[in-house]
């Protein structure tokens, strides 16, 4: 990875320099894994946390990993299926997927933002994005 | 602990369920670590999010501990210190706190709502909460 982005990730040498990351959303370069859907990571070294933006409607087929996961509404609803149990979730409601577990979801009529963590890191999320951060 | 608050806890039974976990902040009871301050968790079995809540100059005076620390803001603002470098955060910020890092906080003036997440668990934390919800 080059220098551009280093602020958003926590590379060897931060850890070695032990400092803080600081991070803007709107200076994180989102990658799009579906159609409507945009993910902005900050990447830890043993947790990753992404700001998840879906238009209204945009849909998360259904998928597992073996990755805990564990997410935030911060603004607007979705629809969640997980392992055959569907929630509607808005501003507030927060929600647990273990590992793997087939899950699917759907944004809502004004699309949703989430804050979702996933340990460990998911690496394809992490690759997807330095390849659009640089 | 009893099984009136289990749906915010994937403990023994539902890791072996395999099923979602499921809140809603208004029904998680708070805790309060420090004057000004309520945090309510959410815990898996890897990772712990809490929304944490402090009221306008609330402050979390300097600790470290060995939990790696990922916050975003979410509402209102707060300035951080960490390792004596400070920032001012509001909505749309976030911040990675390394492990064995002091730091602190102040809320700003219309106080601060913060999605953090720790890794691993805080058991204090945990401990401090259950005692409450039961």
């Amino acid at each position: 990875m080059s220098g551009t982005v280093e602020v958003n990730e926590a590379g060897a040498d931060s850890r070695s320099a032990k400092s803080a990351t600081w991070v803007r959303r709107a200076e994180v370069p989102p990658f799009s894994p579906a159609q409507g859907i945009q993910i902005q990571p900050v990447i830890g070294e043993s947790l990753m946390t992404c700001w998840i933006a879906m238009e209204p409607g945009a849909v998360v087929a259904e998928h597992s990993h073996v990755h805990e996961q564990l997410g935030v509404v911060v603004e607007g609803s979705v629809t969640l299926t997980v392992a055959g149990e569907t929630r509607e979730l808005v501003v507030g409601d927060a929600y647990l997927v273990p590992s793997d577990l087939a899950h699917n979801g759907v944004a809502g009529a004004n699309g949703v933002l989430l804050v979702e963590t996933f340990v460990p890191i998911r690496e394809e999320y992490a690759k997807a994005w330095r390849a659009i951060a640089g």
